[in-house]
């Protein structure tokens, strides 16, 4: 039987999953492959820390570039995070030739363009599925399984981190920061939760889907990116009266001028399974022209389930080495010389309806002269909202859900309602998806 | 650009979807797969109906052969449906090296062990992404996205027409028959509507799952198949009252004696996607040892979502077409060579949770009877339920769920409990799966 060497970078969760999987279930790996899958060399920063786990017969060192110079090695499996060294990593194994199988959404976000261009030109597969939304095959359902169609959008809760949180404030009805700090307890939060609760890492994963889905170049700068740190208990309780949960969605649309790429928290009506994905699962909706709407869910994260990708990455890859690149699926499932330089639309032009939130004095003529700027800038309303103030309180929240509308209206009418007397601070602005 | 010959047997719902699809999206399916896919000739009953749609330049006719002995077709797509002439123009199109997309999931569920050996020996494929779940690519999660798992369980709601009647049952409160007409009166469920209101089609797709999931022959005569039909209104109030929401399963499951192959009206918790998926829509919910648990959504039926299942496997032929045999995915997503003879669990040894509708006289002891006789099987109780008895009546209903179970006791437990005097009619029985 064929046997396809590994270089595995990286033993931490991902890396050490890897290996366990490939143990594990080595024998039904070999009988769906038709080959045998073998972990031929590991790398890691401090090799001691791993010496029992690997065991005797596997070369271990501490030099990412020990895969890179062995020539046993077919395939390197980069779970070692970062965009500096392991772009170097990655690139010196192209140009020797080897298959890259990666989990690493930043550096392919970031450099992806470059890596995949020098890929081609190598005849070499590079392979992500673990990248985005962990366990769940959705890079393989978009690239092979959708691709009969025109994607129009996709929608994805990608990250599991602030999908617990979210899920935590609106069950117990707490903070942000009462929500965060459970999240670090329970690990499912870093110590430093910037890249997740900002919406940087679901933007890397966005950016991935979009040019899975439309054919494109990766184009992380383009992307609009706004994360869950600003979000307070009263919008879910407004959301929830209104029939909607909030989700911090990554959102690639198509549209005749460009294409959307966006990262926020969205109203989704309550019915919509993707409003039901709860804690720290992911889940990504797609809606293609012939298909019409399919959606995706499982682990996002995770030693075991990431592993799960990286593997069944590892399988196509044995498959499809001795396979003429031209015939093997497209790094961005659309053929290289294929893609379209379609351009990101700025932030004002994106398309979508509004949640907002207007803290204002409950005086007469407020809603009427909030509905007019509404009216002026050609924004339609689709419901209101309007709190009692509580006792000897005079000022409440009114809250207004749009109908669709371009941003740069809701820009420009949310400018002129702070500016009105009885409103008391700027609106608070959520944008909102029906996914239909 | 490479170019392959389709020839299209059928020009019904799926077919005319397949010619829309694969005219609409052209460029875009060129973009990705790298080469044209094309109608080469097209077969149907009568000719005379589809000249039109079909166009003066493609060749049309009424003889499946005409087909099969085309030299310049490359892939038959079987959309014609039936298990008799179908089989032979599937095996002879084999034998003449073509390779086969068929959306056929009787055809496989009866004759897939034949087709595939025949396949294999001519070294060609057979691709049936639309047999299951229609455009949702299933078979492609569990052939390759899930490849690095042992698969220990697959549930799926894969019956359109099932789950709009039980959609309807449930959100109107009406009896089975009345949702059967309304379902037919949509399109939902067709004259004869045996086929999907007894769970057979149901079956034919999680057969073919099973032998996805776990790597075993098609054993389609080994399924438990029970169908909607027999489903009472009362049956759906007490199922919300505990909790839960009644959906047709198709379900395979690993065990160590063999596996279960079954299809049956099943109690699913009310907090589980999969018990939120309505109307016509599927889902196949799939929990693997690497992965944990994962679902899949989408339309199961329809012109357009059944072409783009269709149209994915002409990418993925197109593009694996002059690849060698053995480095494709293979049929069964095991190796041929590599199915293991696992056999099917008869209905009696098959172990689940179950619910118990007993229509009892409202006499002291009657609980104590039949808990003793639960006890007695070793059955535990994990929930009870008893209706009062309407104004002037003197009977009611004890509504049991058990922990799981080998059904053998439960058809003990049954008969004995049927016996009792205070017992009115035989307990109505339904499954229930935690999906956990």
């Amino acid at each position: 039987m064929k046997v396809i060497k590994v270089g595995l970078l990286g033993m931490g969760t991902v890396g050490s999953g890897v290996f366990e999987v490939l143990k594990n279930n080595a024998a039904e790996i070999s009988r769906r492959a038709g080959c045998t899958i073998q972990i031929g060399r590991v790398v890691v920063r401090d090799p001691e820390e791993v010496r029992t786990l690997v065991g005797p017969d596997i070369p271990l060192s501490s030099d990412p570039f020990d895969i890179v110079n062995d020539p046993a090695i077919d395939v390197l499996v980069e779970v070692m995070g970062g965009t500096t060294l392991a772009r170097d990593v990655v690139l010196a194994a192209i140009a020797k030739g080897k298959q890259v199988v990666t989990a690493n959404k930043a550096l392919l976000a970031v450099h992806g363009n470059e890596i995949f261009a020098r890929a081609r030109e190598a005849g070499v597969m590079v392979a992500f599925e673990a990248a985005v939304a962990g366990g769940i095959p959705i890079v393989k359902a978009l690239r092979e399984g959708l691709s009969a169609n025109r994607v129009q959008m996709v929608a994805g809760i990608i990250n599991g981190t602030t999908n617990f949180i979210l899920s935590e404030m609106r069950d117990k009805g707490i903070s942000f920061d009462v929500a965060l700090a459970e999240a670090q307890r329970l690990g499912y939060a870093e110590a430093d939760p910037t890249f997740d609760i900002e919406g940087i890492d679901a933007a890397h994963k966005a950016t991935l889907l979009a040019s899975i889905a439309f054919g494109v170049p990766v184009q992380f700068d383009g992307a609009y990116i706004e994360g869950i740190s600003k979000l307070a208990a009263e919008d879910f309780t407004y959301a929830d009266q209104l029939g909607y949960r909030i989700k911090l969605l990554g959102i690639a649309r198509r549209r005749a001028e460009g294409i959307e790429l966006r990262v926020h928290p969205t109203l989704i009506p309550a019915r919509r399974l993707l409003a039901n994905v709860e804690g720290a699962m992911n889940a990504v909706w797609v809606k293609g022209d012939a298909v019409g709407e399919t959606l995706y869910y499982g682990p996002g994260a995770g030693k075991l389930p990431t592993a799960s990708a990286v593997v069944a990455d590892l399988v196509d890859v044995a498959r499809q080495i001795e396979v003429a690149p031209e015939s093997r699926v497209p790094y961005l499932a659309f053929q290289q010389d294929q893609l379209q330089q379609v351009p990101v639309l700025p932030a004002a032009e994106m398309e979508t309806a509004y949640y907002l939130r207007i803290p204002v004095r409950d005086e007469p003529g407020v809603l009427a002269d909030i509905t007019r700027i509404m009216a002026d800038e050609g924004v339609s309303i689709d419901a209101m909202l309007q709190r009692q103030p509580s006792e000897g309180a005079n000022t409440t929240d009114i809250i207004l859900m749009t109908h669709r509308t371009v941003e740069k209206c809701i820009d420009i009418a949310s400018r002129h309602i702070e500016a009105l007397p009885s409103v008391t601070a700027a609106p608070v602005r959520l944008r909102v998806e029906a996914l239909d």
